[in-house]
């Protein structure tokens, strides 16, 4: 069995117990701050990849939102980064609309990723080089449309603030419309799957979007943080993912207007 | 059979031909301006709707998006307020997440409400006075949340606009956190299931709004515009849908700082 085929065994019975343990009751806890949630199904779902992987593959590294290897500062070797729960207010609020995402690499290398939209039972999934699909059926390389007929993914809140807000408005305005769906995971396939065209938040952890970059890479969407440079999977990143030609639109002639200040903010990251 | 009966056996009949017809090609035309699309489902839909329901009830009035009944001007008699595709650009982007919504008076006053989110085969329905359902589901009374503890529905697209972004950022800088589905009937109905806590938005036409905002009061929910005065079906309106206590403190500690503003922008809808 490959570790691909292994991981993918793997997040559907992390899904199966999450839909069991929700019959149950939810326990909610906060974390940095009062809208900074985690529960009880986070950490068990966290528990139960990180033992599993380490059981079947002692060598292989685990970096999870909920605690696990954030002592790991290098790409060598087989590394998972695991978000347990992506979503987690809409997985409190909604009890759907979140997923379980997984980001194989290998010497730093994509191998394979993972996002399982539990409720709706869709397992979006590829091994690089190997196309990539949502459940059995294969996704299509991405087609390229302007930012004038694309809806795009982008949360209202970034609009309030005073640096990002100026920066972001233009998108919103030149766009077809925009989208809020809280889960930088699921609106990442999203764009794979061209129901968004692009998705841009300005500040996400490498749980949240390492399965759905694969993805996406997969069926030639370009992923990159705000000022076009790749991401890493060690330190937290803005995000910027769409088709090639809308993407490279957005870097030249939307964000990099405001360079410097994308620099600033980028260095509180390191 | 009531009215009530028919309706929901129709509603079923018109979301099952437009899964019929989404598997031919979907052809697009724009209408007031290149965002604002119709597509042949749109209008077979509503043509299917108008022509069963003038067959059945030749008294009823119908008023719908695609053009029917703009000229009713009265709330006399059965008036069914019709929304063959709510949320066309979902529509036509994604396939999904778009419904098809009916709201039915009599003399002016709600009789029966229905949004229908077709691919995910949920039909939310009532008949008022006799609880309100998701499919077989009783939908429950809306709990109180405080903003600080619900995720509101609002487009990031209000927020940069000039009157408005001032007077709708702090409202989405105290929620929780914000999202935007697209679809203002199923976002209405998404507050009647507790899914978000509120939905603002600064203008919809009645078919827009009237199967959701029966749906909503059924289950004691709050529907007003943004002055806080009641929604009208014969002409456009800004609308703040809620649980009561937090509808009271949108409009009293939010909206109500804006009141000049808001009466200006409503001047335009009548």
């Amino acid at each position: 069995m490959t570790v691909y085929e292994y991981a993918k065994g793997l997040i559907l019975e992390a899904g199966n117990n999450v839909t069991k343990i929700m019959q149950q009751d939810i326990e909610i806890e906060t974390k940095s701050n009062p809208n900074d949630l985690v529960t009880n199904v986070d950490k068990a779902t966290e528990k139960f990849l990180f033992e599993n992987i380490k059981k079947t593959y002692p060598n292989h590294f685990v970096i999870g939102e909920e605690g696990h290897g954030h002592d790991v500062t290098h790409t060598n070797g087989v590394v998972w980064v695991v978000d347990p729960i992506d979503g987690t207010l809409n997985f409190v609020h909604q009890q759907e609309n979140f997923a379980i995402s997984i980001g194989i690499f290998k010497d730093g290398e994509p191998y394979a990723g993972f996002v399982y939209d539990v409720i709706n039972n869709k397992l979006y999934h590829c091994k690089v080089g190997e196309g990539a699909f949502e459940n059995e059926h294969l996704l299509q390389n991405l087609a390229h449309h302007t930012l004038e007929k694309s809806i795009i993914g982008i949360n209202p809140n970034w609009l309030t603030k005073p640096k990002l807000g100026p920066m972001l408005q233009p998108i919103v305005e030149d766009s077809r419309s925009a989208r809020a769906y809280g889960s930088a995971a699921l609106e990442i396939v999203f764009v794979a799957t061209g129901k968004l065209g692009a998705y841009i938040t300005p500040r996400l952890q490498p749980w949240d979007f390492a399965g759905g970059m694969i993805i996406l890479s997969e069926v030639r969407g370009k992923a990159t943080n705000m000022l076009g440079e790749p991401l890493s999977i060690l330190h937290p990143n803005s995000v910027v993912v769409a088709n090639a030609n809308l993407h490279d639109d957005l870097i030249n002639n939307y964000l990099g207007n405001y360079k410097d200040t994308l620099i600033k903010l980028h260095e509180r990251f390191k």
